[in-house]
């Protein structure tokens, strides 16, 4: 059903390049006495100024940047959040190298917070041993979303809260009115709540366990910070613990004072007893005396003893003998304003064609790396080119937007509002977001996540920075070393991840929006740490000082990630024709086609459900003739002699615009909150395949009940739709 | 919630009037040596082609084309429709008078037949007394998607079966197994059935009543067809007897051969038992022969005798006694190969821009009136443009596709299934729809729905059409004399209506995609009759004999509906600035706030929901200084002197084309099936305001819950969210 649709793809790809060639080179350059638009309107990306960008973005300059931002805790809505907006006011309504407007844009979202009177607490048997450390007033560590409550039980193990881990803990282990400790990783933060309670579990701890972190290391005497990167055994992860992202209480509307709120008691996808994360210190003592079996070997962790899975509770033994666990949390929920602070530079040709380029500003605490880092590097982009700007040096052709999004640590709110006010604006006139979060999780090679079409351009800006620390080599040349994969196309090439789930605030532009996006930061040498991210990560000790020290000395990473998204930004902004590449995004879908054929075929031949035609499409040709005419004219015109239209290149470049929003369906995925996009959206199936098809294959495979086949047969519909509407967008526009 | 933002429309509507002026002024007419697309992107509407297109569409060429299109019945998918699929074919790949591209496309979809061995039948008693008219072999009149069955049972007298009939008919008579005869009219056809088996009735009969279609006249001796336009006594409506517009098996998606289709019990919206339409000469005997109580005088007809609810069934005294009628339905369901045919004119500037022109082509019989009138109407433009085109004295700024639509008695589906295949495509791209189906009602005066912003330009084009059969007076004229109403801007205007149903081909246009929309055609002066529709409307009187004795003898009624939509076509398809006008928009949403305000302020108030504050928008100045300043700028470039970007008219020209796609909300309605528009969506509550609010308001008054009054505030943030979006899209475009 899907398979000749992807050809189609490619073979109007093809067209679409050539279509790229008239672009490039069938405007000529100077008109003679023609008005003076004439020139404008065919102006390309002045290579001299991206020049000139690379040499003015400084590091020193992003150091202080961080220095600024992180000199007080400032998670969403307190006042040192309230410090950052003004301090980013301040930046991008500067004089001198500021923007062209900026302002704010408040939301009333719901969030959760630990009580400042009242700290969370964990106490065995009778004496309160383990207290949660409070690093400040309103900045215990907490689960944000978690109930309040106070559960008492028998303690026990239970892995890293997977479904799988309960299934099997049951079956040793009565359950009910047990508390379970759970490591970070393999389940999502509210999946480890959300998946005890069925088993009558009645409270959930959460640590990370050294193994996971720290590579194993552990000791605060000479192995963890302030001696290295890693975690001290202090160190609690916060997070948000739920499954949706955007504010809960009015999904699909932006959070404005009187939109309606839904029932909080309706909100889905928040843990229903109470959870509460500490650090492994206290992790340590309650894992080593528990008794019952020993736990599978996949379970163990980095403590010097056997992880047991509870008796459940402790070994008789231990000094907490028959002790239970009684976890006493005192999180409330509350509605707060919260605010986006938002930055524009006005285009000189395509004033309505946006390229936004955004981070979170809200933390946990101090938040140097998650997001003070990525802050940091936008604060130094967007002097740089206000600078340009206010002197008159240069303004793009299209559009700039930044967005300083607030709660995103509440999971991703300011920009998913955002996206929600400005729903048909941003869909019809965005080119493109960038997404710079964590900056520099590590200092030895770029990452970077995006639809199949943005590769190219993110190659481009690579390739004309020199990497940190590296005599004469590039940011591509370094990172094609750490990642790389063979293209059909292009070889061997570095690889570029897919932005599948809702890390961070791309999630709404890509998800909900379709909006071609990327995501670029600096990262580990994997050979070096098994780190499931930097350690210090949503804990207190996520400071200028371990940043600076640990995470990025001297700031070169930082400057390698600006530079490189940055010059990103500009072609973006700036290019005749949009530097993005489809025939990249038909290759993607190729390798997406052949694994679900590989994985379905067979099954679905003998249900009778086609793959491999495509009647429609297939015959497309007959229908519209001149469409391969056309691409001989595309050929044809590339001669540089002829005289194009600048509504040619705007029809071109709104063809690539628009090509991910063809794959959008906003009933595809009911139970998604903000799923549209069929080729990107989360998947439980963990296959390199189209999710809505993968998860309806696992479910019916398991079920093997007829609906749930026809799940299937509907989802494979949606998708050769999808992808039908998508060549549609990319053939000869009639 | 929304007053402000209301205002706020207005505001900027100021500033896109503004920006038109640009458009029309700013960009010099000729400029020298400048390349020839410079003259070419600023070409406006040639008034003297508009001339001769209007001197050139010709009745006697529409006349011929309604004798050819009626010669044998084409019902959707018979050899008949085949045949006009060849003719049109043939007409706009015409090598003088063709279009550039024309073609079929094929979907698969659910219809419903009678069986041709087995035709319906009704009997009274033991003997066959009616039995349902049979025209033709394959015609004979049913309901379809009734489905069938042989219930018997007592007769009963339901009035048109809406909810509120059956419920008083209940009060008096045990309705558990009758059968009840209705007369078209107040409820939907379907509804009749649907809205009657919860009572335990077990067949409907639904008929036309002589009051509600002839004015009462009713003898066939010299009252009815062939002595007049009224419907003799023989006539039998067919109708589509379902509630949800497009292919019922394919919810969303194209009815493509591999398409899954949802198992066919699923199908909601279709009568759950058997109902069949007869003539009024059928209706009489029954009718006049019930006994029981007298019923209402609000459900009596033209009939010569009293209308009784039945005893149930017939007077003592009738030669029926006390006889069941019995019900024989052989309808069934198949799906079947339905052909839209489509054809373009490519355009010389925008080709990435559409202005579509459609009508269907099947029929129920012959169909002269509906839907042939239209067709022939169309086939009469092609021609005149198409001429123009192949002689080379004319191409479009922007493409102009026309689509002969299949499939539309049987629920509107071709046009749903050519909406759902290129659903981005069509979002993106199309300026407007313009729909002709009965292009001749009657031949008193031009009628017009659509959205606001057309207004306008039906004015200027109706301007420019002389009245048939009136020295000197214009088509616009005419009209406000028959249908105006005060306008605060303009004064005495023509009474354009809304397209909050779903009539004709507009609905997935206007519903689904959100695309400026309007319906064009003559009709009736209503002082001469209270007709419900043409009397012969889906009978098999429906003939070119009927048509061009009757409804427009000369074809001049045509030949104006035809220069009319045909002028508002080339100035859509031409003009430099789309004459679509956001002013006229914001008139009409004032009218509809100011009377949800009165409606329901006082309630809502006193539920502590407000209606009138938005402070996102009353804001907005603030957040937006540039806004004002750039009305100011707007206001400055009106001088002529100045040199503008092609650009910029292509900027307001996507802003006024997209601003209805900011009202649709794929959310909003989910009962609804395709409605996706927040303003013109389909409502119940009978209210001149916004359907979503007034349904949701009447439901939570009369339930009195406060989960209902709940939803009634969350269509008011609907709303507002999708006003406030519809400004934004108005508003300076960064």
């Amino acid at each position: 059903m899907i398979k000749k649709v992807l050809i189609g793809i490619l073979c109007s790809a093809a067209v679409l390049t050539l279509g790229i060639l008239i672009g490039h080179f069938g405007i000529t350059k100077s008109s003679g006495s023609a008005p003076s638009w004439v020139r404008d309107v065919a102006k390309d990306v002045d290579e001299s100024l991206v020049e000139k960008f690379l040499s003015e973005v400084d590091n020193i300059q992003i150091q202080e940047n961080l220095r600024e931002l992180t000199k007080v805790p400032h998670m969403a809505t307190t006042a040192g959040d309230e410090q950052t907006v003004k301090f980013m006011l301040k930046r991008w309504q500067d004089p001198e190298s500021g923007l062209d407007q900026a302002w704010r844009e408040e939301y009333m979202v719901y969030l959760s917070f630990p009580d400042p009177k009242n700290p969370n607490s964990v106490t065995v048997g009778e004496s309160l041993i383990l207290q949660t450390k409070k690093i400040l007033r309103w900045f215990s560590p907490y689960a944000a979303y978690s109930p309040a409550g106070h559960p008492k039980g028998k303690l026990v193990y239970a892995n890293q809260g997977k479904p799988s881990d309960y299934e099997l803990l049951n079956r040793t282990i009565d359950l009910n009115g047990t508390i379970a400790i759970t490591r970070y990783g393999g389940a999502g933060r509210a999946a480890k709540a959300i998946n005890a309670a069925p088993y009558g579990i009645i409270g959930v701890l959460v640590y990370t366990d050294p193994l996971d972190i720290n590579d194993g290391l552990m000791s605060d005497i000479n192995e963890t910070y302030p001696h290295s990167w890693y975690l001290p055994p202090s160190g609690v992860e916060r997070g948000s613990f739920k499954n949706h992202y955007g504010d809960m209480l009015t999904p699909y509307l932006a959070a404005k004072e009187e939109t309606y709120r839904i029932p909080a008691k309706n909100v889905t996808g928040i843990p229903p007893i109470p959870i509460q994360p500490i650090g492994f210190e206290d992790a340590y003592i309650l894992i080593c005396e528990l008794g019952g079996e020993a736990a599978p070997s996949e379970w163990q962790g980095s403590f010097s003893c056997t992880y047991n899975f509870g008796g459940p509770g402790f070994k008789h033994t231990s000094t907490f003998n028959n002790s239970d666990v009684k976890l006493d949390i005192f999180n409330y929920e509350e509605v707060r304003s919260s605010a986006n602070v938002m930055g524009v530079i006005r285009g000189s040709v395509e004033p309505d064609r946006y390229v936004i380029y955004g981070n979170h500003r809200d933390s946990w605490v101090h938040g140097a790396i998650d997001p003070s880092s990525g802050t940091s590097v936008m604060l130094e982009l967007s002097r740089v080119l206000g600078k340009m700007v206010k002197q008159g040096k240069w303004r793009p052709r299209r559009s700039i937007i930044f967005g300083s999004w607030g709660a995103e640590e509440f999971g991703l709110i300011g920009s998913a509002e955002y996206t929600e006010q400005y729903f048909t604006k941003l869909s019809e006139r965005t080119v493109a977001y960038i997404n710079v979060d964590i900056a520099v999780f590590a200092n030895a090679t770029l990452r970077a996540s995006g639809m199949p079409s943005v590769q190219n351009v993110i190659f481009t800006a690579a390739k004309q920075v020199d990497a940190p620390g590296l005599d004469s080599m590039s940011v591509y040349d370094n990172w094609i070393q750490y990642a790389n994969k063979t293209s059909p196309a292009h070889g061997t090439i570095p690889r570029v991840g897919y932005l599948s789930g809702a890390g961070s605030d791309y999630a709404a532009f890509v998800h909900y929006l379709g909006i071609t996006s990327m995501d670029i930061s600096y990262t580990y040498d994997r050979s070096k740490t098994n780190a499931r991210i930097y350690p210090a990560y949503h804990t207190a000790y996520d400071t200028f000082d371990y940043a600076s020290k640990f995470i990025d000395p001297g700031f070169t990473s930082h400057q390698a990630t600006g530079r490189t998204a940055g010059n990103i930004l500009i072609r973006l902004a700036d290019s005749l024709v949009l530097p993005l590449n489809c025939s990249d995004y038909a290759e993607s879908l190729e390798e997406y086609l052949k694994t679900a054929i590989d994985l379905y075929q067979h099954q679905l031949k003998a249900r009778n459900i086609s793959m491999g035609k495509n009647k429609t499409f297939n015959n497309a040709p007959d229908f519209y003739p001149e469409m391969n005419q056309n691409a001989l004219y595309s050929r044809k015109t590339h001669d540089k002699s002829d005289n194009s239209l600048p509504l040619k290149v705007r029809m071109i470049n709104d063809q690539l615009m628009l090509l991910d929003r063809a794959f959008l369906n906003p009933l595809a995925f009911p139970d998604k909150y903000g799923y549209r996009h069929v080729i990107w959206a989360s998947s439980s199936a963990g296959q390199p395949t189209f999710p809505g098809l993968a998860d309806a294959y696992d479910k019916a495979e398991s079920s093997g009940q007829s609906n749930d086949w026809d799940k299937v047969h509907y989802h494979l519909s949606v998708l050769s739709q999808a992808i039908d509407g998508a060549a549609h967008m990319l053939l000869d526009v009639i």
